[in-house]
């Protein structure tokens, strides 16, 4: 980038929807998606929930001539989901998971077993995410995971963005703009909104990428919310010596263009960036809003807390169920050796009934020493991360 | 730093082997290092396998007054075991998972409950970590794992390390130092060795950190090594305008200092560090050892290749025993309708068997699918370990 007064940088961001056998018309999307692509020749693509990995070596191929560059995110059973296609070389790459990410239990919710994870690229440092969903925003249990997510996720973009220019993110954070994570993820790593700072802005109304005019969006979802809801960003940040200015900011609105279908049932976002070298260091202007952060920081916590308690009354009751059905299967083998030694032999012994109870004793342990493990990793994350965000509260506190 | 001509940094490191109810004469070992960390005041204590929250916070109590900063850093099941203790003020810290640990149903071996990680402070940029134990030399199931792990350190470290002045790290790296992982690690971090680099050296032969003179090691281990072997390192690193150089190494002699007994099964390693700003910012040196590099990095991807290979194997396998219990309930199933519709009536139903059999098969169904997750989760990762490596190995054979 040195030399050259300004880099106009054209990002293309797009949750794509593409699950094999579920996801309606998932291959003439991701060949509309690949076609325009093409078309437009943006410099950097960040895709999510590209699921299949035929999926991504088909848009790979399409892509080579324009986009020579690209790295795909293999993570957790099924898969990160994540994909970046550049124009400029990707030189290293770095996959940071989650550490909570939903339950294993939870199959109808899928999240866990996607690995849910941020990819990053260099020398342009640009991340990839996508955040656990929110599928109950009245009674949202997944809050304190999206939040334990979104705290590490600003962690890591603190610790790896130290010496870059320019840090880009975009992807599916899963939470509405005024949402606590939001605002702990801005305001802890100054990332700034291109919707809010776009000098020029053209797409759907309040910058929504869930809308109900998608034909491919739940309805019944967005019931409360009658415009949409916007949920995928395009965050940036300059570090060094540059300054980044959003230039145009676009969505999608319902339908690609042009086209009769839509991409995804998640409206893609488009952001021309112009990034400019200037003279003197930009200042941390983190300091002025040290106040708010506090603020920010303090709900976060509150909210981790209220996760940890319910992760810790979880992690206690599957404990005691296991406890139980070990002490059932003891009772089961104390009266099976009496048995053998004689005892009770005027009646017959119920041999059915006996090993159906004892294969259910069985499997109620086994599962329920499975929860307590995974409730009690869970209790350690949520911990940690409360710990953590009481370090730099003090921090914060003790800055002059 | 800034305006100091040397800072001189005591540093201490050991692999303290205190399991609760496991590890012999823990609380006693535990009070000495304590006794040991306050009488000696160095400037920064790493310390692993500290598994009992109990330990460390007794440890917290008693060094507070020479080491007013520590952190603790939680993940797993049983916890990371990590702690770090400082002079100097943690105003931040990061805790990095690696994405593979071994197996769950390894229980004898158990790193996989642990939750191994990375724990980074900041300021100045120290890590205290563990990697995947070694448990067979000759057949080691858990190279390709234990690579995985010392290159996600690597990329792990180059990350987040871009900004910093000086990099430190101590730990039990569970590998000898011609190892392919240490020589990963070393080659594309720049991390220096700071038994190979002290001007003075006092301990065990060749640096040695488990050794037959220590009470507490398993002897049959160290058979093939009659001196002992050297797996626990501090390693360091100068990276913007500062030198780092490597006064004094030191390690215990199977017994702590003028006491009777070992301060771990682990011998400690202590380094005394001169750190001094230069007026020049060091030169990149990465560049001259290239082809070497590109070697290691080669021979460990060889090795993840062959920990694919496996891990698609373990995948195969068990997902056929799934589909395979899956059809004998399937079978089961028939068989009861059938009597339920009638046929058969001849011959008095076994009810007994059949529900033997039906436990049998959804225990097998049960646990055949979670192995065929797990090795899914493994082959990703793994995969994805071969793709980052290869795409280095391009850039490194791409540079002029």
């Amino acid at each position: 980038m040195e030399g050259e007064p300004t880099l106009r940088l054209r990002i293309f961001d797009l949750n794509c929807w593409a699950i094999r056998y579920l996801s309606k018309r998932r291959q003439q999307r991701v060949r509309l998606i690949g076609d325009t692509l093409r078309q437009e020749g943006f410099d950097l693509v960040l895709l999510q929930e590209v699921w299949s990995e035929q999926d991504y070596s088909d848009l790979k191929v399409k892509l080579a001539g324009c986009y020579p560059f690209s790295h795909y995110f293999r993570s957790g059973v099924i898969g990160s989901g994540l994909c970046v296609f550049s124009r400029f070389p990707i030189l290293d790459t770095l996959l940071y998971q989650y550490s909570l990410n939903g339950y294993p239990y939870m199959l109808q919710h899928g999240d866990w077993f996607c690995g849910k994870s941020v990819g990053v690229t260099a020398p342009l440092l640009s991340l990839s995410l996508q955040l656990h969903a929110e599928y109950c925003r009245d009674k949202d249990a997944y809050l304190p995971h999206r939040l334990v997510q979104a705290w590490e996720l600003a962690q890591f973009i603190r610790h790896t963005s130290k010496a870059a220019d320019v840090v880009l993110l975009g992807g599916d954070l899963n939470m509405h703009p005024e949402d606590v994570g939001i605002r702990l993820l801005r305001g802890w790593t100054g990332l700034q909104d291109a919707f809010a700072e776009a000098m020029h802005f053209e797409g759907c109304k309040n910058g929504c990428t869930l809308v109900p005019d998608n034909c491919f969006t739940d309805k019944s979802e967005l019931l409360p919310f009658p415009l949409g809801i916007r949920i995928d960003y395009i965050l940036y940040k300059a570090i060094s010596s540059f300054t980044v200015k959003c230039e145009e900011l676009k969505t999608t609105t319902g339908r690609a263009p042009g086209m009769g279908i839509p991409f995804s049932d998640h409206e893609a976002v488009m952001a021309t960036l112009h990034i400019q070298r200037q003279g003197q260091p930009a200042g941390a202007s983190l300091g002025t809003a040290d106040l708010a952060l506090a603020d920010v920081v303090t709900e976060a916590r509150a909210e981790v807390g209220v996760g940890l308690q319910a992760a810790r009354r979880q992690r206690y009751s599957s404990g005691r169920m296991a406890v139980l059905a070990l002490l059932l299967l003891l009772l089961q083998a104390a009266a099976a050796l009496g048995t053998l030694a004689g005892l009770g032999t005027e009646q017959p012994f119920p041999k059915l009934s006996f090993c159906l109870l004892a294969f259910l004793a069985l499997g109620v342990l086994v599962l329920a020493t499975g929860l307590h493990l995974f409730h009690t990793m869970e209790v350690k994350m949520l911990h940690g991360t409360e710990d953590q965000m009481w370090m730099v509260l003090r921090a914060l506190q003790e800055r002059p």
